[in-house]
C-alpha cells in the first residue's frame, strides 16, 4: 500500500541480491524508517523484537531469514540451524512454523550449491502468495461490507483489533483487506480502531495506515467497543488471527476475545480474516492447546510516545514496584465467529466450514 | 488508609476551618501532593479535571463546594448558583446529584446567616457516612472472599477495573474495602489490576492505593482480563459504580462491561459494591437512560508518565491527525451481575433484590 503516495510492500529484497529491507515498526507512527537485514541474526531479532510482526509477516520474514542463511552456509546442519533459530523467536504465529516447514521441505532435497538460489525465489514466491491471498480474501469480505450498506443506506462501521492491515502482511493484510477494497470501490466506511495495549498496534499502526490510505477512522481505548455494540455504533467486527484451528478457534492479539463476546451479545457479526496458512490443521480446542506467548512486563508498565518538542521518549506509567503481566494472545471459541473471510471465500467457523473450503486437508 | 504509613482521608477541612484540602490524585502514581480548594471555584475544577474522581468522593467535594460557596456568600441565588455550577462538572455519577440535593434541601430552609456552619458539618457528615457506609460494605463483601477462600484453599484471585478504591471515596473504597479487610484479617489475596485505559485509573491509583498497604497485586492491559478467566485464574470480580438503577444496571468506567461478559461466558462471580448513594432510584434501564460522558480526544491520543529521569511528561501515541474517541463509561445490564455489595449486605442484582435491603425506597 502507499506511504506518503510511494507504494511498499513491508519486506524486499535489496537491489543488489544479497539483503533483505524492512520497515522498522516499532518506530511508527512517529517516524518512518528502513532496516537492512543482512544474516540470519538480523532476521531473527527483526522478528523478535517486533520490527516486523502480525502472522503472515513473520512468516515471510522467516522464510528470507532462511534465504539469508543459505546464502551464508548453506549445509544440512546450518539449515537445520537457520529454522531452529528462527522458530524460537515467536511461539503463537503458526505461520512462522509453516513458512519454516516449507523451505525446509524444499531445500533439504536439494545439493547444497543450489540452495541459497532455491532458497531466495521461496521466501520470493511467499511473499507473493500472501499478497495474491490477502487480495482474494478482501474481495470476498468487501461483499459483506458492501451488502451492510446495502441493508443500511449509510457508513459501514467496522470496528478491528490491533493490526491486521497491510503492516501485518507482505502487502493489503488481513482484516482490513476487505476495507480496503471496499474503500476502493467507493463504498463509505468508518473503522472504530482499538489501540490495542499493551503494545498500542492499533494506535500506532492501524490507525497510520488508514490515515495514508485516507480511510475515515477514530481511536478508541480497548475498554470502548462494548459500549459502541450496545449503542449501534459497530455494524460488523472485523479482525486478524495468529492462529485457527481446524474447529474455527481463533488465537489473536490479547483482548479479541472480549470483542466476539461483546458483539455476540448485541447480536454484531464477528468476522475473523485469514490466509489458509494461519490455520493449524492439527489443532482442534485453541483455548486448551495453543501456546500464549508472555512478553515483558515493561511493555505494560511503560509505554513510548512523542513529547510536543518531537522527542521519541519512553516513559514509565505505573507505580514503583508494582509488578505487571502480559499474556499477548488470547482465544476466541469458535462459537463466537459469525464467519471466516479466507482467500477461498467465506465459511462458517467449523471443521466442517473450513473443509467445505479446503477440502484437500480432510484426513 | 495509609500513605507511606500515615493515615489520610482523600478530603478533610483544614485547621483554619476555612478551606477544604484534597489529595492531586492526577499527580499519582508518581508525586504525592496535595491542594487546597478555597473556594466554590476551585471544588468545581478539581472534580472537573479529576484532582478528585470516584462518585462517593465527588458527593464529598460538591457538599464541601457548597459550604465554601456559603462561607463567601449564604443567600438563595448563591446555593442555587452553587449547586448549578457544581451539577455541570462531571454528568454521570449519581452520588454528585445526591450530595448537592441533600445539601440544598438541608439549606434552602434555614435563615441565610446559619447556612454556612449547617454546610460544612453537613459535608463532614456526609464524609463520616461514607467512611460508615464502606467499612459495612467491606465487611459484608470480604465474607465473600473468605468463603472463596475455604472452597478453595489457596489465595483468592480477584479483578478489578478502575479504581473504586479509598481514593475513589472518603476512605477505604467500595471494590476494595472489601478486599483490605479480607487482607487486614489475614486472608491471603491477589489482586489483577485492570490498567483502566484511557485515563489509567487502574495502573496510576489502584496499583499505588494496593502497594502502600501491601496487597499483592499485578498490573494488566485491560484486553487482559478474558484470557485470565478463560484459564482459571481469576476467582471472582469486584468492580465499583458511578450510579446503578433502581433494577441494578450498573453503571461504571468504560470497560466494565466487557469483563462482565468475559465473567458470565467463564461462570466467574461478577460483584459490584457500591453504597446506597450510588442508587438511582429514579431510573429502571441503564444502558438507555443513563447519559455517559464524552471527554477529551486527548485522553486517547496522549499519556503522562514518568521519564527514566525522573521528569513526569506527557506524549502522543497516534498518527498526527488519527481522531479519537472518549467514552468515559459503559453500562453492566442486572443479568450480568452476580451480587451488589451494599452497606447493608450483598443482594441479587434486581428491583427485588434492592427493594429487599432498601424497603424505604417501595414506591
Amino acid at each position: 500500500m502507499r506511504v506518503e503516495g510511494q507504494h511498499y510492500r513491508t519486506i524486499w529484497p535489496t537491489d543488489d541480491g544479497v539483503a533483505v529491507e524492512i520497515i522498522d515498526q516499532t518506530r511508527l507512527p512517529h517516524e518512518f524508517a528502513t532496516v537492512r537485514l543482512e544474516n540470519l541474526q538480523d532476521a531473527a531479532v527483526a522478528i523478535k523484537n517486533m520490527l516486523v510482526r502480525g502472522a503472515p509477516l513473520i512468516g515471510a520474514t522467516a522464510a528470507y531469514g532462511v534465504a539469508l542463511a543459505m546464502s551464508a552456509e548453506s549445509s544440512d546442519a546450518a539449515l537445520e540451524q537457520a529454522c531452529t533459530t528462527l522458530a524460537a523467536t515467536r511461539p503463537t504465529a503458526i505461520n512462522l512454523r509453516w513458512a519454516l516447514a516449507r523451505m525446509k521441505d524444499l531445500l533439504l532435497p536439494l545439493a547444497s550449491e543450489n540452495r541459497a538460489q532455491a532458497a531466495w525465489q521461496e521466501a520470493a514466491a511467499i511473499c507473493d502468495e500472501d499478497v495474491k491471498n490477502n487480495r482474494a480474501l478482501g474481495e470476498h469480505g468487501s461483499k459483506l461490507i458492501r451488502d451492510k450498506l446495502e441493508a443500511k443506506g449509510e457508513p459501514v462501521n467496522i470496528l478491528t483489533h490491533c493490526n491486521a492491515g497491510w503492516l501485518a502482511t507482505v502487502d493489503w493484510g488481513t482484516a482490513l483487506a476487505p476495507i480496503y477494497t471496499a474503500f476502493d470501490a467507493g463504498i463509505p466506511v468508518h473503522v472504530w480502531v482499538d489501540e490495542t495495549r499493551p503494545r498500542n498496534q492499533g494506535a500506532s499502526l492501524t490507525a497510520w495506515e488508514l490515515q495514508q490510505h485516507g480511510v475515515p477512522h477514530t481511536v478508541i481505548a480497548d475498554n470502548t467497543g462494548g459500549h459502541l455494540m450496545q449503542h449501534g455504533m459497530v455494524d460488523m467486527v472485523i479482525v486478524g488471527t495468529d492462529r485457527t484451528t481446524a474447529c474455527g478457534d481463533v488465537c489473536n492479539k490479547i483482548g479479541t476475545y472480549l470483542k466476539a463476546l461483546a458483539a455476540f451479545d448485541n447480536q454484531i457479526p464477528f468476522y475473523v480474516a485469514l490466509p489458509g496458512p494461519t490455520i493449524d490443521w492439527s489443532l482442534d480446542d485453541g483455548v486448551r492447546d495453543i501456546p500464549i506467548e508472555q512478553r515483558e512486563a515493561e511493555e505494560v508498565t511503560r509505554i513510548r510516545g512523542r513529547t510536543d518538542e518531537g522527542e521519541i521518549v519512553t516513559v514509565t506509567l505505573t507505580p514503583h514496584g508494582s509488578p505487571a503481566a502480559n499474556y499477548a494472545f488470547d482465544v476466541t471459541p469458535a462459537r463466537l465467529v459469525t464467519g471466516l473471510i479466507t482467500e477461498r471465500g467465506v465459511c462458517p467457523a467449523s471443521r466442517k466450514g473450513l473443509l467445505g473450503i479446503y477440502p484437500e486437508q480432510a484426513r
